[in-house]
């Protein structure tokens, strides 16, 4: 059994732009070489999520009207003032939906459902360049 | 140290079925024969998700009623559009809740709290056959 | 590669009590001796949870905003019939938050953003004593 680091680095466009990223996952999978195990799949920020879901025009428009029920964008909150940055709605985004996920694979595939992507939840309220680490434990 | 996959079969009921699954897992690790590591439960499919709560029958209702009150099921999504199947409330349930769950073992048993199990939660609008994958590292 | 287990325990004020547990789990991080491979936090119990978000007074202040939001403290629940410890809204939100959270590490350091700290939310409506497992898979 081993352990293989890899990064995945992309740029997003800010709060409400969801990325699947399910495609890239795979690749780097299948670069590492391992057949069967665990890949976590982690953001690094406080503004920013991980999850699945079907990645499709209409469901992308209800996660972000999800999110925004969650914590409205046009709120203020408190932590608004510590940095004003006004970007408390994203910080609490991210906090509920986690940094974290791990998806199982075998014969070197990622096991998810036909209509289940992974998808990087951008939160922040601009552009942002990201780092997603990919922990893989295997064999 | 070594990986055993193994999965659990079984069917819903639809939307607002609560499954505790937590004495299959316990057996599926008894038969994997570890002592201490890991089990990532996996749930396969964009309609469903995974969690621990206290199973009994008050909280069950309660949760129904989050998982409503989240998205409820009498609200328009854009995806009903897509493929016409009303289920729109049931993808977002699932996106935030989460599709993993990973829980540490030790002398052969899963570590969870006396009140806490580790359940299913099945968001589609209709019966399901599912599948849950527990990814099993340990030694 | 290798196992190693480790525990925080902890004493908690009850709800709303939002602890930064970064410090201590980097420790125990260092007192294994890995470099590299993930840990898997899990709180033990169906009235905590664990996140990560930017441990800073405004933003502890909008994370129990944000908690109140989803269960509210003051609303009545089907489980507080059940025990009449009436904490439905502390079992809610955990549930809803999740238990695991799996980060992953490198040179013995926790892969975190700057602004990212691990959190542990207590729920529930009294002082608690908590036990939270660190389980290190690595090398």
């Amino acid at each position: 059994m081993k352990i293989v680091t890899k990064r995945i680095e992309l740029e997003t466009r800010g709060a409400g732009d969801l990325i699947d990223i399910t495609l890239k996952v795979q690749k780097s999978l299948e670069s590492a070489g391992l057949q069967r195990g665990n890949v976590t799949v982690f953001v690094v920020g406080s503004t920013i999520g991980i999850t699945t879901f079907e990645y499709e025009s209409g469901l992308i428009t209800d996660m972000q009207g999800l999110y925004n029920s969650i914590a409205p964008q046009d709120r203020h909150y408190a932590h608004d003032e510590t940095w004003g940055d006004a970007n408390g709605f994203s910080h609490l985004r991210a906090a509920l939906q986690g940094p974290s996920l791990t998806v199982p694979f075998e014969n070197g595939k990622l096991i998810l459902g036909i209509w289940q992507q992974i998808v990087l939840a951008e939160f922040d309220n601009r552009p942002r360049d990201r780092q997603v680490v990919l922990q893989m434990i295997g064999e």
